[in-house]
């Protein structure tokens, strides 16, 4: 039987697109990559979000810190040439960095704890004067090239997810908090109106996050925002050579962590500071195919309805497949964290997004899968989600929708992705799951890669609108409504009967 | 019931391209502007045209001729300007001219009779030497600029369908051998090895290609092919500010005039001579909506798979709705000619012309709903229409089709456009049909114009492959089979099912 | 003897930018062209114009008016395709349009007057009251399109140059006013709030704006702007086929002129309003070939140093050579108004209004021949020029410019065009006035067309710089000063002597 | 005095282009970069190579030899998804593969030393079967995505300089012949056509040639083309943390070096065979200041002059300075190989290649400091060069060039490169040598960077053209010579001097 919803158009509120404040990228040296500026190009045309964030601004690929001997003597040298390529790049396409501070310089590191395949130093400074020094010539740098009005709107995070051994070296809080101190300060030293924060946990251990802010407050150390991470996957339950599997928790998981952390920071010394969500996805795995599948989009439908309720931004990890942490892609489908999958190919997640960009930003109505929102033309945009995790083929949703309208004809259009349309992983798999297709393999998946298309005119008579959705296992459906302006009567004589066959 | 075919794969033939020999454009003036040659541009790199051919070369909006009166003497002026501009933008698109003489500028014309919006002059020179002079000016010119070797691959076709007395004064036959002589002469003046050609009639009037030819024989006239339109609607039963409204007769209409012509060709004194049908389509008014709409792909289907038997070309007219015979556009969708439609929105009809690019060359079967090819991988493409000139919506077509295959697992796409997809006409009228849409309302319009995807993979096990093919009204469908080239196994451990969800 | 100048650095003035407020266009309908807008895309990446205006937005080729016979009854037709693509385009490319209200639609005119080769009829409306109906349907219509915001900064001046016989039939100025009022009436009549202007008259009758004024006072017509035209050549002494040859009067005339009338409207009954120069030049013929010499970019500086002083904009006539009122073009180079030739080669006035581009805003000094700003860094930038009027190869000019300045290093580049550099038309005399030039002449072309750049570094010592500046005939030098920030010390061991030849 | 050259015409030899035969690139991994892309986008346009060679196929970074653990057994893992995107580039760019097999992937390698900052692995396989393997395993993918036809078309050429000892363990020889034999017997069981050779040896130890092919004949080892590298920098005088400074021979040594090797192939038992250039330049050092230089475009001038006699091709090494041999570029000009120069700036040895690439195929004279040229249309090409390898500033070099000449009128156009004119390195230094330039800075490079201009109309008179060059020091100038078309007749009235200053 259908759900049926009637719409209270009384209870106007503001919906906010903090979803579309940053996006996540593999490390920043990736970015001199030219598939991956193609992919950003084309996630910023088509969604446009605020600012990037991504690992390894001090990493050895981008090459700052080196040092050269100069009559015997070690010294150190800033190399600005890729990082400036870097930034160049993203603030063409309209992006700003959210700089995260990380990891260390081969050089300067105290120990040889690395992550990932690019090998990202994950241990603290072993001389934390060079490292400040370090800090403020790239801070510096960065005024000088981009000027202090720019760089003042930067975010600067320091370091990334310090509560896990694998990326801070015994995830050693006190020794976090020493490099957040002096980091800051030498941030500050250049410019005290630069926004610093941390503690870029991952979740699972938020008491991170009340030390950290009593922490400030007892040291009297900046503090301009906090952040963390979320993801909702658990251990995995089979690991191959290609893929990691693991199951999710539900949806409201995440939001709740969103929730919490806020509440965490309302009741701390700095009740009012941003609380932004620096990384977010189902898996947090590179490889697990879950990223790839229609059932990614779904799922996450709710959390960017709905958690810009309780955060200042939350970033989807991340844009592209264009990624390095378990070494290079080896498939073209391989469970990447990308909006963009290799070869240009949109995943579903990624026209979740792009639907989002086409809602209003009045809410008439949200519930746990359908939002719907009035443009500032009064046109109205609404999409409608059947997140289904368990398994099978008959899951399909139905949904009456009654909206208070006025009367008129209305053109609506309908933009799907689901299990059958704009699913290339399942077109990939009927291809025989080449892992390096042709050209003209990866062609075919683009056309795959397309939402499924509707429309027709619907007319409202009795000031009431009545839409009958119905949704496939695990479709997104986005629905647009406009106000026909009908020049019909302005062709006298026109006759559709007229041609053959209609 | 379905209708069963069986191929026999022991007669494969040779599947010649002339549906992709030439293209029919708007006059050549129009090749000034920019949305015109975006609209080329596409064309030509989905489906990739040898020639194209317009109206106009001498129509004084591309301003050739000129006089200027010098010391109180009028003399000839050659303005070279806009035709060079012309044709090296056709020559960069990978396009040659299929050169059409006409029509006449106005300080050479015996009279004011003119035809179309734009004023083409339709009368005899009035002075044949000085015409004389200005066409071997003219191709003197094409071989300065453009080299011998590139002139020597273009068609001269004299005037357009003289046997009409809109388009040829008093259809005058007689003058119009006398025009035809005095031109060719002067073109071989310059070169001999230029091939020329006509009388690039419109069809009624076939006595005219025997007398032509009759003609060039008694008076020693070169002639290199014989050209000739073809369009298959009747009389407009409804004429409107707006429309035409005209029936179609039945496709073979048109191939049997193909052949009827080719017939009288191999009967005359020139059996070898190339045929060209120079210009063709369903309605040969611009402002037909059978143009728009999904009929008219489906009705052409048959035109490409067979046409190639009788005629060396066969050239759609046109590539583009930027047109103004009739004015300039009134509508969106105003019935124009254009595979591609105002705003770059791709017809139903423009898809079928890429739906043919994707066939191979090798047939293995055709009838009057079908064409079944191999490619040169091995690859099979097929295209399958259903044809409903009927009124009504029940129309669904049912075809069993047995191929002699290699067993294996094969991966097969389809693409489709029918009266429900890529049918941008049908979402226009829902949106009220709006004459001077909104850049919003274009982008819709892109968006309902994609073909229909669908994907699956396919196993053959008995050498048979049996594909049920089923297509609503009008619908025209290519289907792709590629053999499975299967890495699934270099996955170990691979397993969908532990995936939440599958 | 050099000239010498000492700059007072106490009396920095402001220097506003009118010159680049607005640019002439040709005909509307040329902006549908692919080579116009390749150019105009060109002239706003390296200039950056505010508004376009050109004639021509009711002419026929545009085709906004047309009737359409219904039932028997004619009954007008506003066809909006073509205007809607050209403004977006302008749009698109950052330029909003400096709208003028002329000429007159076939269908509505009064007489048969017409003027250009492409007959631009200049006479009154026969019906007044469907006049009235048009102008509201078009201002309507660009409300509906681009909305009221936008439209409001739109400039609305009805007619041009109406004091001329050829512009406006009998130069009736009683009839003028009536066109003006009742278009007025029009565009108010949809809002209020659109500026419009008038009598957009050439120079040599200021009469005209007088009595304008005193029309709209006396009548209680709105006016928002005064506009004029302004060209100092004189009544030619030489016409051929291909050129007309006339005498300039100095630059000085036109600022004159400027000044005249703006005392004018600052007597008025309306002291205050903007007055706009909506087109100027040297010569007002378009084959005049004093527009592609140096002579016009040396002419014209004076002009764009010192117009701001007078009038709100003064608008180039015209950015392109893409232009026909006197026909297509007939040679490469033909005396077209265009800063930018056909096939993309840019001419000497061209770059005139690229170095202005790179003045500052704050005025140091400016006489007859140079005009020195400082930027917002801190950076100098000066344009000195040698208009010489006169025949004869020697007149070079010498100047010592000396300015207060701090202690230093500087990076000085200079740019600049002559007889000698970035002279194509030169360079096109010597290839033999190829009139239809090949694709590799104008490649050619190109590279003579780049202005001629030096570069050194100075260091200033006694806090005074002293430039010592040699200028041959007709240059124009723009010279960019920046203070060095010195990384030479960065390099440890650096020494260029070790290199061979060094 | 002028050096007189009087040019005897009868001897007209075949001028082959085997100097754009090839280029040559930083390690392969880098084609993923976009500003890579971007120069050689640039390249091929302007000059248009037909081979591409470089570095570090099977390095670790383009990742095609893996390993993984699959049920405790490890097995190989080949992955493509990089070089795939990179060969793409290639093909897409117009320029085939010159494969160079090398260096050892990690997991293969016998030892540990590496060379350059990317740490290229110089040891021999630990493994020759799994070597073996790989090779095998890349040809045959190859094969799959490019065709057979495309990769026969490609050389493979076995390491690079296995006669050092920093890039082969020992620069062991015997096991070098080893490596090659298993290599190339790996390859041709895959297609016994692909053409391999080797054995790419540096200079000074020609020995090496002579014994490889001792070998291969001995030990009846396939070989197709034999290749070797030229520079002419003696050691190093001084090195600092920024620069290697050197001497170099005079270039007579280097195509003595060529000729040595020829003839040594000629004396051999394949005395037919191919012989390539795969890398030179003056200096073999990344960050040697020459190849920023003036001197280093007048100094090449005669190796590509006269290379082509001795050579099949010669690969300049490199097109770009995007490259890392030497870590990640610390400067904007920093010695490195490029032709193009950071941020899209062309060094004055890119202009070289662009002259060279205007030559026509006739050679009509050639000597120590000029090449005379006629092209296929009969016009002259000519270059002319003046190499000062001493310092000091008087160096000018005068030629008086004397050719029979038919009557007539030419456009003579020159462009030069000199210490003076598109000389952006020094430039570079007149900024103070910035690093990490601002844009406005790399914008004001890339102007400093274009060649210097001329041109004027010569009239010969009595079949004989005589010309008069002056070269500056380092200079080397193109000039064209074009046969005049005199439109000039086709004005009537044409007076340049009625117009004001001519």
């Amino acid at each position: 039987m259908a759900k049926e919803i009637r719409v209270n158009v009384d209870n106007v509120q503001h919906l906010p697109d903090n979803w579309k404040k940053c996006i996540g990228t593999g490390r920043l040296g990736l970015a001199l990559q030219q598939e991956y500026l193609d992919h950003l190009k084309t996630v910023q045309q088509e969604i446009g979000f605020s600012y990037i964030r991504g690992h390894g601004l001090l990493h050895d690929d981008v090459g700052i810190y080196r040092e050269m001997e100069i009559d015997g003597e070690i010294r150190p040298f800033y190399n600005f040439t890729y990082i400036d390529r870097i930034f160049d790049s993203f603030l063409d396409l309209g992006l700003k960095p959210f700089v995260e501070i990380g990891f260390m310089p081969k050089l300067l590191a105290s120990d040889s704890q690395t992550i990932f395949a690019w090998e990202g130093n994950v241990t603290p400074p072993k001389d934390y004067f060079k490292w400040e020094k370090l800090i403020s010539k790239v801070t510096r740098h960065f005024i000088e090239r981009y000027g202090e009005e720019e760089v003042l709107t930067w975010p600067f995070e320091i370091w990334n997810e310090p509560n896990l051994v694998n990326f801070w070296k015994g995830a050693d809080k006190e020794e976090y908090f020493k490099l957040y101190k002096v980091t800051v300060q030498a941030i500050k030293s250049v410019n005290k109106a630069i926004q610093v924060g941390g503690p870029a946990i991952c979740g699972g251990s938020d008491e991170w996050i009340t030390d950290f802010l009593a922490f400030c407050k007892r040291e009297n150390v900046p503090v301009d925002f906090v952040s963390r991470h979320a993801y909702t996957s658990r251990q995995p339950h089979k690991v191959t050579a290609d893929y990691y599997y693991q199951e999710l928790a539900v949806p409201d998981k995440m939001l709740e962590e969103f929730s919490v952390v806020r509440q965490l920071i309302k009741e701390s010394d700095y009740p009012q500071l941003p609380f932004h969500i620096t990384e977010y996805n189902t898996s947090y795995s590179p490889i697990n195919p879950v990223h790839d599948t229609a059932l990614n989009a779904a799922y996450l439908a709710k959390i960017l309805s709905q958690g810009g309720d309780y955060v200042d931004s939350f970033s989807y990890w991340t844009f592209s497949d264009i990624f390095e942490e378990l070494d290079v892609p080896k498939s073209q489908f391989h469970g990447g964290f990308g909006l963009m999958g290799l070869g240009h190919v949109r995943k579903p997640a990624y026209h979740l997004f792009t639907f989002f960009n086409q809602l209003g930003n009045k809410l008439l109505y949200r519930d746990e899968e359908i939002i719907v929102t009035e443009r500032e033309d009064g046109s109205i945009a609404l999409i409608v989600w059947n997140l289904v995790m368990e398994k099978g083929e008959k899951h399909d949703k139905d949904i009456v929708l009654q909206l208070p309208f006025p009367n008129g004809s209305y053109f609506l259009s309908s933009q799907s992705v689901s299990e059958k349309h704009a699913n290339p992983w399942k077109t990939w798999q009927q291809m025989g799951r080449p892992r390096f297709p042709l050209k003209s393999q990866v062609e075919m998946l683009k056309k795959s890669a397309i939402p499924y298309f509707e429309s027709e005119q619907l007319v409202v008579s009795e000031e009431e609108l009545t839409l009958h959705l119905t949704l496939t296992k695990n479709e997104v459906k986005l629905i647009e409504l406009i106000k026909v302006k009908d020049d019909s009567a302005t062709y006298p004589g026109l006759d559709d009967h007229l041609i053959d066959s209609y």
